[in-house]
């Protein structure tokens, strides 16, 4: 069994064609958001990649809570936004999860053997999840959509800290590892995750609080795994199964 | 136009789907040793993955020579090896070419709006071909087959170098570019070269003196193009066209 960090849509291709088990990692902030909300006993998850997509989902589910970002704010008419400081008020709900990157790489995921979200928040669990099926393993970091212009390093880090839990060095993506375990090592998650591009971002739209939310490890045990196929995104559901729910 | 660097099969499959011109970097030693036979005036290439497939390519292609290697040697029944010492040799002859990794990369990278095999020794000139046609640029380290065991470094601080030459910074493979820069810049390219995994197993065969001959940057402006799909490979020809055979 063989593991690799191979980022992007490059990822999701490999994940599919070579029948590689994917870790979707978009680690500021739909792989943290997803692991909170149902780790908070939020019942499932309708991922999908639009906004209007999620607006049509929600006539199909009208029970479901609107939760995602645009810009990193929740769009008008959202119930929440994406940031794991908001799941808990979706506990024992549906929710329909639309962002900018995260989503679309599970939905472009899907076809692989299993597909997950998965962050340093669920780092250990994940690579057990992953492990268990006996295939190879990619984890992919969800990097940068076309129209974004910074680089989403904290996503690689959180790649490289589920593969230090799952004691394995990747294959590919084996420069990703080098450069980061040792930073991982000595400067911590939070410190790489604070001193990322991206963490200006959430800084300048007020959202701070979350960098330090999302560069915990291993606070759940609950793995998001996409498990079904639901046009025009995928259904996640928590793994094991929520405890809070049954 | 971006540029990135991304391993083996899924940089070839970004190529593809993202119509990207694809170079792919196959350093010890078929990027290398494709470069040389053009350089010294070989006709084209007949690049195919497999040895069965390069005997029943020349039964098309009579007057051609068979180069190559498995194991990094010429399979018997080849007039030469994958070795860049061995190019004059087939000046003014038509080629037909395989090797264990590089050779099979190229052909999975048909499709892309343009693919060369490319190297430190045509790096400004693989540079300058990839730029001209307008497309974003993928470097592909070719990297590893299934089969094999060891990393292949080399073909990351090659890629790396061609990016230093073009200028680019790669938005994926920005670790890849951030770690080998330094080390390219301060130790050089033979000695990253001589220190990969790979060039133990050159050493091992008696082909040490092909790693200094593979780590020399722009000693030839020919780059190596995939001009052709003729089943079951692709042919290559030199970009500019060859003068020698003009």
């Amino acid at each position: 069994m063989t593991w690799h960090i191979i980022e992007g849509e490059a990822g999701c291709a490999f994940a599919r064609e070579r029948g590689a088990v994917a870790l979707v990692v978009d680690a500021l902030r739909a792989s943290a958001t997803a692991a909170m909300l149902l780790h908070h006993g939020a019942r499932e998850l309708w991922v999908v990649r639009e906004v209007e997509e999620a607006f049509a989902a929600r006539e199909q589910w009208p029970d479901a809570l609107l939760y995602g970002e645009r810009g990193g704010l929740p769009p008008a008419g959202f119930d929440g936004g994406n940031s794991p400081a908001e799941a808990e008020a979706a506990a024992g709900r549906r929710v329909v999860f639309t962002t900018t990157t995260g989503a679309g790489r599970l939905v472009a995921a899907w076809g692989a053997p299993a597909a997950y979200l998965a962050t340093t928040l669920n780092a250990s669990a994940a690579a057990a999840a992953a492990r268990s099926h006996g295939h190879d393993v990619v984890l992919i970091p969800a990097g940068l959509m076309d129209d974004t212009d910074f680089d989403a390093q904290e996503d690689r880090v959180a790649a490289v800290a589920i593969a230090m839990q799952a004691r394995e060095v990747p294959r590919q993506g084996r420069d990703t590892y080098d450069i980061w375990r040792p930073r991982i090592e000595k400067e911590g998650l939070e410190a790489l995750f604070q001193a990322a591009p991206h963490a200006d971002k959430l800084r300048a739209i007020g959202k701070e609080a979350d960098i330090a939310l999302c560069a915990r490890l291993d606070v759940t045990d609950m793995v998001c795994r996409a498990v079904e196929a639901k046009p025009p995104g995928v259904i996640v559901r928590a793994e094991p199964a929520n405890r809070k729910i049954l």
